[in-house]
């Protein structure tokens, strides 16, 4: 199970609106006779990889899956159906289905003499998968908010110099964040100061994610700004009330307003309806704070740069906490050196309460 | 030799003026026959309790110190004629002395035809001794600032709210650095806001700090505060123009302003005077400004609670930085899990130039 819960790994970023998922098949003596992972969204399951590569030594054998396997016909067939016509005669997988779609694979496979063993190593697999699991659970997608800092906290000098306060690994370490993304998210301060690409750089054969600029008022993003190349798809937020599209060609949606800007819960409706289950947040201060504020970030890395600088924009900033003890707390979940710099991960401590969702799912 | 360092550790925050050393003698066999460490300023140095140990088995032996062996006669005998007498043949050290009153040591062995080897496992030696070698080369205490923020860099709330930002287990840490350090120092914030009592709790047999509130207008320490109890020595260092001492019976020095506040330098002028050679800066945002901006901080040591607040004072205010490439650069040299926090040590990059010190010294 260890080794599905790896080979799921392989699809994060590219398996969206679909879950990543890892399969080992061993024969009745216990060899490995198959394994696979789902690669891509419409491409088959790690159940199916996994099959074709045992043939008929699957017959007779266990099947070792990270999550529950499905139980309906979407691009692809039913994987538990599968499992069964190839002769297995045991699944053991780690995490069950939350999708109220797709579940009712362990049940199948039961009726059809199947014996089934659920939650191996599940903690792993679910920590594999927290983005598509918090995205079904909650009917958004999940927030990872990136930022770099000194060690007190700025993200730009007094004078507005930013550039740079993180180092050059740290730099190419979000860039495998946004491989893995399936949206990168600014805002229109970041737009106009930096004019950011978003767009993945030195991965081969990635999946680049849709870049998405929240620009209220409709100013920041202006007819040859980088985002608007053809390096990866583009999407503009901008509000209701906001001027006429001054970018012919872009996809552009317009959502409500809140107290502070755009609401970020129509934002993230809007991307979920787009298939989009990770969304890397890599906007500045205020953006940060709005997510915050709407109770939006699951996880957060920070890039700490060994630098004081006692002056400048600090990483956060109104996100509407007043007092200690409405502070956002949050697990340390990872702590790595890149390069010069600290990486910190930190995830929400509670998973919110799951909430049932009625968006549309392809798996 | 790594031996030798590790004891060498135990003296640190007693041996103050003197640095920390420790011995390890090894008769003509090999087999250790005596080991120590200066324990305390005024007692013997390593070599000397080593020697103790080892008795006759000295003769034709060799010890391996930390720093070279003095050559002075202060409150006790110069250790490398001790070394010569007891019949070692071979000397093995670490660190050479820079000090100019105590160097020498290597060429009376040499003179009295005993082999010197210098240089072993130096690094490690002097990561041990960094503060009393930083104050013996700048003429300065080393300064050690700690601090405790969220993730965002913030040291309290926007309502002023701080207790408690860091975990236990990171309160408790701070009470080992302060028993490792010769002065503890706050500012007039903090002095006001927390009334703190800044001795050591919970760790036995310690030799308590120097406190130090620095108070220039000489209004936030009042009769009956925590710091004026009889815990451990106090200073309050006011400006030379501040009231007439409202404190009788306190250790007050009065110093120089400059354009910030108190002076810096002259503050750690004075205390190098009274035997600190090492400070634990406690201080708030505005006191640790005015240490950076004075060049004066050689290490930090940040307690990063997983918290998010996005409002509040940041950690580090007012150091004189404007822009990026003025910023304080330093190195991490540590980072460890402290409950739920993140502590992470980061040192200055270059040692600063070594500068001659005519202070005075005890060893």
């Amino acid at each position: 199970m260890r080794r599905a819960v790896a080979l799921a790994a392989r699809g994060l970023g590219s398996t969206s609106p679909n879950p990543v998922v890892g399969c080992v098949i061993r024969d009745a003596s216990g060899h490995e006779v198959g394994a696979g992972w789902h690669e891509r969204a419409g491409g088959p399951h790690a159940e199916i990889h996994a099959l074709r590569q045992a043939g008929v030594l699957a017959r007779g054998g266990t099947a070792y899956v990270t999550l529950e396997p499905c139980n309906h016909t979407g691009r692809t067939g039913p994987c538990a159906q599968a499992l069964v016509e190839a002769g297995i005669t045991r699944v053991v997988y780690a995490v069950g289905d939350p999708d109220q779609r797709a579940t009712g694979g362990a049940e199948t496979l039961r009726a059809a003499g199947v014996e089934v063993v659920a939650g191996l190593l599940a903690a792993e697999a679910e920590a594999g998968n927290a983005a598509w699991l918090t995205s079904v659970r909650l009917g958004r997608p999940f927030v990872l908010w990136k930022y770099a800092a000194t060690l007190d906290g700025r993200v730009a000098a007094q004078d507005g110099t930013s550039r740079w306060i993180s180092s050059p690994e740290s730099r190419a370490d979000v860039h495998r964040l946004r491989a893995e993304a399936d949206a990168v998210v600014v805002g229109s301060g970041t737009a106009r100061a930096d004019d950011p690409h978003l767009a993945v750089r030195g991965i081969e054969g990635v999946v680049q994610p849709l870049r998405v600029v929240v620009d209220t008022e409709a100013r920041a993003v202006r007819p040859g700004a980088r985002v608007l190349d053809g390096a990866a798809p583009t999407l503009i937020a901008v509000a209701e009330d906001a001027p006429a599209d001054r970018l012919p060609g872009t996809d552009v949606v317009r959502l409500p307003r809140d107290g502070r800007g755009l609401s970020v819960p129509a934002l993230l409706a809007a991307l979920h309806e787009r298939g989009v289950r990770s969304v890397l947040l890599e906007g500045g201060p205020t953006l940060a704070g709005s997510f915050v504020a709407a109770g939006a970030v699951d996880r957060v890395v920070g890039y700490l740069a060994p630098v004081l600088l006692g002056a400048g924009p600090a990483a956060l900033d109104g996100a509407g906490i007043t007092t200690l003890t409405e502070a956002l707390r949050l697990d340390v979940t990872e702590t790595a050196r890149i390069g010069t710099d600290l990486r910190i991960t930190a995830t929400a401590t509670a998973a919110p309460a799951a909430a049932p969702t009625a968006a549309p799912k392809e798996r």
